[in-house]
């Protein structure tokens, strides 16, 4: 949480976090900004003070909303900068910054660098303070110890965002469901009252209104892939694919509060009017597993584990696993789940290069469980995911409830 | 545009550009894969070379929609390397990394570092592979000589998307002023059919559901700010302000194709059932300063030179400018507008520190005009902005067309 910061700050010895860019769809930056509005900002979060925000002058009332002690750029007036670096626009921009820093006490020490936005500018101006500021250690974290990790553990007003979120998805599931139901089938395809097939493309917009109606985002689309796109985990869903009763299809939602915000994930996979057995019992298969690892979840435990646990219990059925075969693409082909909160993947971490020494579901984790089974020969793929989050009190809870069920019955079948 | 990369590489000794993470909202990656939909990957465009993109073996048919040639990162195994760096995962993805530049033949070089992203992660990678490959330099451009200056002329491919944009924004716009328009007024401020006041929030909620029932994206909001928000030209509104008739609104709205693509960026200022004078005067001064820098606009001239002219024009009316003070905020606040395409704000620069010695409006180059003029003290502001183009015959045209009326009329006044 939040609050361990600065212990993080002393174990991991760094004297300041720099956070960079917009406070909308930039994770590091809104964890401390709320729904302020900027579009470009820094935020300086030095060990055991409170962060400092730095704003431009006409976004003030923005840099006001976000409740933390702000400073304006005008403060350090660009014209000043720019004249003694002759013109030179990024040097200028060196010399502010190494103004602002030394300000700030950061003239030394050891400063980690966040924020999501153009790497090259910034790349750029770090060369340049490194000259700068000779006793400034600049770095990056590629597993990080810090924010990540404070990130990682929400507190309740998190959770009920979360959970918020994820009351919002099930209800743009349900419609989602609804629409196809409601549709006719022609040749085994579902046609509008025009007569024209439905396509996955208008499925999205449906699922993008939806979402915009109750004022949430969806920065990172929607996965709606039928037949042999749903085998393959990350296809997105062709839009001009029509929907074919009795294929396999993986609808994975995954939308954020406006502005990029805390997310929700959760998936389902469905077959029109009816299923073959062939998807039946892979279905079967996975539900199976999805009910066996979240009844054996317990707090405190490593997240891996149950990784682990879904790759036996999936070869025991006799599927290919990632344990069995790092590069397979057939059967249980990616790890059980990850964290989410801000980034819709953050720790904890469930995969198979996870370091069994972290990655606890202690109290405050908030992540997915997504088994699944993809046959791309077969033009089938099944996954099963739902939200959990460890409370305060150990228990851990679904965030949000909706049916598991496989078909989706169609009127005129 | 694209096709003048290699040149641009060759001008500035530049042996490839490397472009990292999602395909979408990242410019820089979307700019060569297109409608394709990867949650990460690494581009490289040498120089003479087409681009390659590595993708994750689950997005290998997102990969295969950009039309790219294309590689696995599975034919680097992560095992061997993550087995090399005895189990430190940063250290693996460098030593892969290290391994894929080497067969690209980028162990040595110049290598120019792109693409929106988590900062903190790459820049340790950057770090790392500084030591593995001591003859490549990394670089970094705060003026960017190569990619966006490519970027900053368009194609006609290009100029047709944006115009696209614009027409469903003028759409958007005209369905939200019929919106204001149906609304009934109580003690001077707009009510809903049920006699509570409409809020900003419920307008900005429309816009975005406007737009999703459109097909396109607004990952940055919308600027809908009345009264002194309309005087602090980024405040983006406050969502409980009720809509007063006579105070100044400015509206600004900045949408994009689905998944970050190409914007479009737009901005009325409005007044409800009727102006004030002062409204009035302040109004028909930005709109004659509109008007007679969009009448001067040339071919093959400087974009700084409106920038300029309007400071000179608004000065003549006895407004404090950024010519006459760089941090007013009275006035003329800003500069006179922007490049745009994938980037809302791209290359041409028009603003106070652009080198006189570039940005051009040549053909193909997209940009703003958005005169404007703030009184917060008066809680008053106007800002009119269109988005044009220079096409290949040397004509400049809006993008598209929407009236510049400051009085949106409401039917009870």
């Amino acid at each position: 949480m939040k609050r361990d910061l600065d212990q993080l700050m002393h174990t991991h010895h760094v004297d300041a976090l720099w956070i960079m860019g917009p406070t909308t769809h930039n994770p590091a930056m809104r964890y401390f900004t709320g729904d302020a509005s900027l579009t470009g900002a820094d935020l300086f979060k030095r060990r055991d003070q409170p962060p400092l925000l730095f704003y431009r002058s006409m976004e003030r009332d923005e840099a006001a909303k976000s409740g933390l002690p702000t400073r304006c750029y005008d403060d350090y007036p660009f014209k000043i900068f720019y004249e003694q670096a002759s013109g030179d626009i990024a040097q200028a921009s060196a010399l502010r910054f190494q103004k602002i820093l030394t300000d700030l006490g950061l003239d030394q020490g050891r400063i980690a660098l966040y924020g999501k936005i153009e790497f090259g500018p910034q790349f750029d101006l770090t060369q340049r303070l490194k000259q700068l500021l000779p006793a400034v250690e600049f770095l990056g974290f590629s597993e990080d110890p810090i924010l990540l990790s404070a990130m990682m553990t929400k507190d309740e007003d998190e959770i009920e965002r979360i959970r918020h979120m994820g009351q919002i998805t099930a209800q743009v599931v349900a419609q989602t469901a609804d629409f196809l139901s409601g549709h006719r089938v022609n040749n085994g395809i579902l046609v509008k009252p025009d007569g024209n097939p439905l396509t996955i493309g208008e499925v999205k917009r449906k699922i993008n209104l939806w979402l915009a109606e109750k004022g949430v985002d969806n920065p990172e689309g929607t996965i709606f892939a039928i037949g042999r796109d749903a085998a393959v985990p990350h296809s997105t869903g062709n839009p001009d694919d029509v929907l074919r009763l009795g294929e396999t299809i993986v609808f994975d939602i995954f939308p954020c509060e406006a502005g990029g915000g805390y997310y929700y994930d959760f998936t389902r996979t469905w077959c029109l009017g009816y299923a073959t057995d062939e998807a039946l019992t892979l279905y079967e298969q996975v539900l199976s597993v999805y009910r066996q690892i979240t009844q054996e979840l317990k707090p405190n435990t490593f997240f891996k584990t149950y990784h682990d646990r879904t790759c036996e219990l999936f070869e025991a059925m006799g599927h290919p696993t990632v344990r069995t075969n790092p590069t397979t693409q057939e059967g249980y082909v990616h790890s059980l789940g990850h964290g989410l909160g801000l980034h819709v993947h953050e720790y904890p971490v469930s995969g198979a290069y996870a370091k069994e020494s972290r990655d606890i579901l202690v109290p405050g984790t908030v992540f997915t469980i997504e088994p699944g089974l993809y046959y791309p020969e077969k033009g089938m793929g099944v996954r099963l995911e739902d939200t959990y989050a460890v409370l305060p009190n150990g228990e851990i809870t679904r965030l949000a409830e909706y049916p598991l069920d496989l078909v989706i019955p169609i009127r005129e079948v």
